[in-house]
């Protein structure tokens, strides 16, 4: 943990990685106000929290303001593109669209390094704390990976779109193939949650849909398994 | 719960699944015998325990014996062999072994069900019990999927290779690639845990082993990741 206004922009300045801040809600002023826009460069997710709740961390003089270090080496994703087309590789992104399971993003970590995933893409909103457990879960797979916090998925595939990455995803009633798509150009794959599947108006901006076909009756397989599946499918393809 | 012998003697003859029964270790005579015998017949695990345990259950009159009803419709291997065989399908099976993990098996059972496994094969010792936890975190595919929970795995093997059921395993360090094994044959799988492998007894009689090609410096998939994509990669071949 990181204490303290000045403390806390220190680390941000120094380039360490945040897992979240927590701002008093009742503080303002201009400290606060860099603090803000320094999280905001770095996707540092903030949350406006009452007193009581820094106070709950017993530590003195909070200032009204916690922040938490991270042990993932959140990347920047334009740099983390330049780098890997930079390098002559051909890149393989996965988003992660609604997954908040740690134990499934732990596995599905596992699988994205087993399978040469350059990086995994997530929101900064909506996923827990890449915290002790997650790396747990993941074997450590997490410390080795890029992960690209982003505030918003839609500009992300914006993003990957305008360096020519096609955009590929997951959904289960889709009449693709898995083993029908492409997957050796450049290109990144998104998974949504378990229950509500990929975000309708990301899918919208994504390029093509494919689906894992099955046998039985029961169209439910775990969003960390089937996640593994594709990616073994994009590895066969490219070596 | 089953309590009482009596009861207990009556729910194994009606031919109720049971996940385990416990026996006080200070009670003997015939009735008890009685209990192992018809325990030993269907593969129910008994456990000897002392009386406190069993008071630990708060109900009356247990006389040394308390048994667990299962949802799960526990099957004789030979009996789904021969009702595979009968019905004209190529047999697929599932060997679990050492996997002990009830999150594990409930992602597994999902995958065997979507990709068309006849029936999963584990141990009766050493697997948690199959309870309302693993038949949640399966979605429900543990009621509907066949399980044949044996006394031994090696004899498990056994009686499939005398039905001409070839048994595959898998072994990260092995040469053969998983997408270079013939799955369209009469089969089974073998799949170790995730700290051991599997039982280096019981690979010696497997057939052949293979292994999931990757291009990370990092050998280690979920086992129920991995197991879906050995699942997927033999449905495709027999698709």
């Amino acid at each position: 943990m990181i204490i303290g206004r000045a403390a806390v922009i220190k680390a941000m300045e120094e380039g360490k990685y945040l897992d979240r801040i927590w701002l008093q809600a009742t503080v303002h002023g201009p400290v606060i106000e860099e603090i803000k826009k320094l999280a905001a460069q770095q996707n540092v997710p903030v949350s406006k929290v009452p007193v009581e709740k820094l106070n709950s961390y017993n530590v003195s003089n909070h200032e009204g303001c916690i922040a938490q270090i991270s042990k993932i080496h959140y990347q920047e994703l334009q740099q983390v593109i330049s780098f890997i087309v930079d390098n002559g590789e051909v890149p393989l992104f996965l988003i992660l669209d609604g997954i908040t399971d740690i134990r499934n993003i732990g596995g599905i970590a596992r699988s994205a390094f087993c399978f040469g995933v350059n990086a995994i893409i997530i929101p900064d909103k909506g996923v827990g704390a890449l915290n002790e457990d997650a790396i747990l879960t993941s074997a450590g797979a997490l410390e080795k990976i890029a992960v690209c916090r982003v505030n918003s998925l839609m500009k992300a595939v914006d993003e990957l779109h305008l360096n020519g990455i096609k955009v590929f995803a997951s959904e289960m009633k889709a009449t693709k193939k898995l083993a029908d798509c492409n997957f050796t150009e450049p290109c990144a794959i998104v998974m949504g949650g378990e229950e509500h599947g990929v975000y309708p108006a990301l899918m919208k901006i994504c390029d093509e849909q494919f689906a894992i076909p099955m046998v039985g009756d029961f169209d439910s397989l775990n969003v960390s398994v089937s996640t593994g599946i594709i990616l073994y499918e994009a590895m066969k393809q490219r070596i």
